[in-house]
C-alpha cells in the first residue's frame, strides 16, 4: 500500500529532529517519553531522526528529582533515558512541534492555562488521559481545544490496554492512535510504535476517548465484585453488560459502535477489569471489602480517574437519556454509601429479559 | 410486559412435573442438573412444579459411583441433590420432555446414536457444549438435529461465562438461552434461572454457538501468552483482536454481530482468557511454557474442547475465506510445532494498519 507522507515529521522541517514536549510525570507521561526515544523503533520510522523530547513536571521538586535520579517512585522499574531533557522551567517546552498531554483529566485545564504562553500556535497535541471533566462534561481533546483554541486537525489521542509497568518492561502491547486527520494518526503510529508496541490508527476520536474514560467506571464496579469475592463469571458478565452500556453512551455522543469492540474499547476494558494493578479496579475492590471512598483515597498514591469520571458520566447519561445501570450502581456505592452487596442484588434482580432489550 | 405462555412447561401436561434428562456427567452436566432443582428458583418460575431430573452417565461405573456418593472428582465441591435420579440404564431417559446435552462436542454423535431409541420424538433439546465437530464442521445443535431428525423449533442452546466451580458455589452469574422459538428460549430462562443466575434470551442460535466454540481458541492463545509471561496488555489486545476475528467468522456463518459483543460472546471470552481455572487457557499456558500438546493432554483429566475446535475452525475459515490470524497461529503452535515466541512475533510484526482494515 502506498501512503501519502504522514503529516507530522515534515513539521519539524527537513532533517531537523521533531521537538516533543511531554506534559506530566505520572506513569503514562514517563512511559510515553520513553517510547519516543526507544531504540527498537517500529518499521517505517527508521528514516526520521530520533525526536528531541522534553518532559515537563508540574512541580519544580518533581522535575529536579527526575532530572537528577532519572527515576520515579511512581514507576519503580523505569529509568528515564539520558537523552530526555527534564524541563526545569515552563519556557523549556516552547517551540515544541508536538505536545503529549499526560495530565490527569481534572487538572488539564489548569495546567494548560498556565502553559498556554509557551505552546506553539501550530503545535499538534496528543492526549493520553482517560476521563471526562466534571461540570463541563468535556473529553480531554475538547478541554485542550478550548484552552489552546486548537482546531480538530491539531488534536489526537493515544489509548489502549497499557499497564505502564508492562510498557516500561517492553512487554508486547497495542494502542490506538486516533485523530481526525489521518496523516496525524499515522505520524503518531510511527512515532510511538516499537517492535513490541503495535499501534493501529482510527479516526473515531470521540469513541476512543469515551471508551477510555468509561471503562474506568466498569473497572471500579469489577473491583467491587472482586472485593466481594463474587468470582469471574460475575465479573465477565459485568464486563459484557458494561461494554453494552458504555457503547450506548458513546453512540449517543457521536462515536462509532465498533470502536468500543476494538483495542481501545473492550481491550482496555478487559485489562482494567482483570489486572490486579489497575487503579480503578483496586479502588473498587477496597469498597467491596467495606472501606469508604475517603479512606481509600487518603492512602492512595495515585489519581483514580474513574472516581471523578463516574460523576461526569452520571450527569452525561441523564442529559442524553441513556440507561447505564452499572454506572448508576457505581455512583451510588462511591458517593451515596449504597452497600455493595445490595448493589449486586439490584443488578441481578432486574426484570428478566432478552439480551438486546 | 405481558408475554405469551412459554412453550415448555405446558409440554409436561397440566400440573405434571416436567421430565428432564441431562446427558453427561462432566462439570456442565452436573451443574445443569443441580440448577434445575435449585431451591432459589428465578422469579416467575414459582408456579411450575420442580422438574423431575434424570442424569445420564456415559459409563455404568461413573453412574454407579455418582448414584452412591452423590459426588464427582470432576467438581469436588458439588453435591448432587438427592432428588436427581442417576440413570443406571439408557432406557431411564425415555419419556423426557427436555434433553440437556452436556456431552463433549466430538462425542455428541456417538452418544446420540446410542440413545436415539430412548429419546421422545417430541422432546426439546438444549445443548450446553462448546465446539465444532471435526470433519463435518457442524455446530452442536446441527449434530443433534442430524442425529435425532429434530427441527429447529425443538433446539436450544445455553451458553455464557460459567466456570462450573463458581456455579456450584452459587456465585452470581449470567447465561444466554438461545432458541429459534422464543417461547422455548423463555422456558429455558425460567427453568435454569435462579436468584443468583440471571439468564437472558436471544434468538441467534448460530451466533451463540459459534461464539462459544471459538472463544476456546482465543483462550488457548491467551494461555500461550501467559506461559510466556507476556502480560495483560498483550492478553487484552489478543482478546480484542480475537473477538474481531471470531465475529468475522460468525457473520460469515449467518450469526448476528451483536451476539459476539454480549454475555455469550465477549463475556465468555473474558472469563476463558483470564480465569486461572479455564481448561483451554491452562492448555495454552503449558504450551507457552514449552510443553508439547501430547504431554499436556496425557496428564489432563478434562477434555480441552478448544484443541479439536481449532482444527475445525481452521477448515471453516479457509472454506469461507475469513482471515483469522490468531486461530491460524494457535493451530500452528498446537499441531505444527511453531515456537510460541515466533508466533507472537509474527502477530506483532504484521503490516502497520488502521484498526478496521
Amino acid at each position: 500500500m502506498s501512503q501519502p507522507e504522514p503529516a507530522l515529521p515534515t513539521l519539524g522541517g527537513a532533517g531537523r529532529p521533531l521537538r516533543i514536549a511531554v506534559l506530566g510525570t505520572g506513569q503514562m507521561g514517563l512511559v510515553c517519553a520513553g517510547l519516543l526515544v526507544d531504540g527498537e523503533r517500529a518499521k517505517g520510522s527508521g528514516e526520521a531522526p530520533t525526536p528531541r523530547v522534553t518532559l515537563w513536571a508540574h512541580s519544580r521538586d518533581e522535575g529536579d528529582h527526575l532530572s537528577q535520579t532519572r527515576q520515579s517512585s511512581r514507576l519503580p522499574a523505569f529509568m528515564l533515558p539520558e537523552s530526555i531533557r527534564v524541563a526545569l522551567s515552563d519556557d523549556q517546552i516552547a517551540e515544541a512541534d508536538l505536545i503529549v498531554c499526560a495530565i490527569p483529566v481534572q487538572f488539564i485545564r489548569s495546567v494548560l492555562d498556565r502553559l498556554t504562553p509557551y505552546i506553539n500556535a501550530d503545535a499538534r497535541i496528543v492526549s493520553v488521559a482517560k476521563g471526562i471533566e466534571n461540570e463541563t462534561l468535556l473529553r480531554p481533546t475538547q478541554i485542550i481545544a478550548q484552552c489552546l483554541g486548537a482546531d480538530d486537525a491539531r488534536l489526537g489521542v493515544l489509548s489502549g490496554p497499557t499497564i505502564a509497568a508492562e510498557l516500561a518492561a517492553g512487554l508486547p502491547a497495542t494502542m490506538i492512535a486516533a485523530a481526525h486527520d489521518d496523516g496525524f494518526a499515522r505520524s503518531l503510529q510511527r512515532l510511538f510504535g516499537t517492535s513490541w508496541l503495535r499501534i493501529y490508527t482510527n479516526d473515531d476520536v470521540v469513541g476512543v476517548e469515551v471508551a477510555g474514560a468509561t471503562k474506568n467506571i466498569v473497572a471500579i464496579a469489577a473491583g467491587i465484585l472482586d472485593g466481594l469475592n463474587a468470582g469471574n463469571n460475575a465479573k465477565s458478565a459485568l464486563l459484557a453488560r458494561g461494554l453494552a452500556e458504555i457503547t450506548r453512551l458513546g453512540v449517543a455522543m457521536g462515536a462509532r459502535r465498533e470502536t468500543f469492540y476494538g483495542v481501545a474499547g473492550v481491550g482496555d476494558l478487559a485489562t482494567s477489569c482483570f489486572s490486579p494493578e489497575g487503579r480503578n479496579r483496586s479502588c473498587g475492590e477496597a469498597l467491596g471489602r467495606g472501606e469508604t471512598l475517603d479512606q481509600y483515597l487518603r492512602q492512595s498514591r495515585f489519581v483514580v480517574e474513574g472516581v471523578a469520571t463516574t460523576r461526569s458520566v452520571v450527569d452525561l447519561c441523564e442529559r442524553l437519556g441513556v440507561e447505564m445501570p452499572i454506572t448508576q450502581m457505581a455512583w451510588q456505592v462511591l458517593f451515596d454509601r449504597l452497600d455493595p452487596i445490595d448493589a449486586i442484588g439490584r443488578l441481578m434482580s432486574r426484570q428478566l429479559r432478552g439480551e438486546r432489550e
